[in-house]
């Protein structure tokens, strides 16, 4: 079963966060990290523009409030739309 | 009697939400379910790009917050904003 | 005396609400009650998008919170804004 | 003196209530009556399309709290904008 | 020294305000009194609409929350948005 | 260096407010004074619409809470949006 | 790797801010700071609007309560929307 996002919203399923352990391998406490998340693009939405803009595969970075959790066959998956979308990184 | 959805809303049907109990057999307490629904589609607004997104029968997530209960000859029916529509589930 | 809305406003007259009192009868406590109300429409705006979606005699379904009361001749009846019509009721 | 109002409002005279005494002769408590008033109006406003809608002469509903006062050589008006026009009472 | 003001704002003189004092000459308590003023307007605003609608001289009607003091050569004037501008009074 | 502001925006320098002082020299206390200030443009945004409306060396008169300082080479500036801007003093 | 940003944002490195020290060598107390800090542009978002008035490489005003802050490599940098951008200086 696939899951098409409607409009400007992307399917993501989110990426280890490795910054979460500082260099001295310190654990940092909850409000101390980064408010932003790095997610993989699954599904891109209906809207012909955003299509341009995102590729299912991308790497995006999402800001933590604007996403929204959905479970499809057992993998968590978030659905986030544009404006949560901060860019894309890319490898040079 | 069929209700006929005005505008950018579509009339939907709650589907089972397996997902309400993990894997184990254990009860997720309320709190810890997820905030979204699974519903099918019984009708679509008169909105005309939207029938071109949706159509009925399709099986679509929706924010658990932005649907309407609507009672049609006993049985419960969803009133559901384009806004409300996260996506659409597809057969693969 | 005829009363004509303004714009995307509907005049309509409450109908009766059988779904008030539950299938064994029992009267459903006011807080279990639907927050909408099915209404027949007596008069439709000037607004000419809405003249093509809207008919006087439809039934249709409006948000409680919505709608506006006014007496015309000792009858009650109730202005409604396009955005507080849910749908259409339509015989099959 | 004339008083041309500004864009999309009018200018009007409250009407008498008749409705605020009951059939039966019993005064209806404040926060009983009904939220709106009728309005005859004194002039329109200078935007084209609110001048099709609305005649100089025309009885009006109006929303009680989107009114406002203003004095004409003695006399009590308002000054009303569009929005809060709920419609046109027209004889048959 | 002149003042142009930007867009659609108007500069205006506040002119007496005669009904402050009720007929039989007793003084109106500042709650009771009406919440809008008339002024003189003495220059009009950027925006070409605007220009069409008010002239200088004009006696307009404003709405005593939305203008903004200014002193120009030791005399006091108000600058005024459009939508603050409720009506023009015209001689008949 | 220069600074040139984005869009909407005006870069001005305050200029002295004699009538902080009233007519016999009494210090006006901070809550009495006018809520504006007089600037003069030091340069203007990159909107094509602003550059028709405001020049460089204009006195302009502006809200005092929409003004954002900046520290450039030692002296001190104002960052101003359009809408902050009331209007423009000129010569007669 | 490379960091895009998406729509009107651009991607920044705060520089260092000489400012936050006075003139005498006091430090001055955070509450006393200017609320604006300087930043290098490293990457410009989609827009091509934008593209044409910011470039990388450009050293930009932003307004300090509307960055938002990502690491990568190792290295802190700030996602900027425009409205947060006040302007851009520029080499006499």
């Amino acid at each position: 079963m696939k899951f098409q996002p409607l409009d400007d919203r992307v399917l993501v399923k989110l990426l280890d966060e490795p910054e979460e352990q500082s260099a001295g391998g310190i654990i940092i406490p909850e409000t101390a990290r980064q408010p932003q998340k790095r997610a993989e693009v699954v599904a891109v939405g209906t809207d012909e523009e955003l299509k341009e803009l995102i590729k299912v595969g991308d790497t995006i970075l999402i800001d933590q409030y604007s996403d929204t959790p959905i479970t499809i066959e057992g993998e968590e998956f978030y659905v986030v739309e544009r404006s949560g979308i901060l860019g894309v990184f890319k490898k040079e």
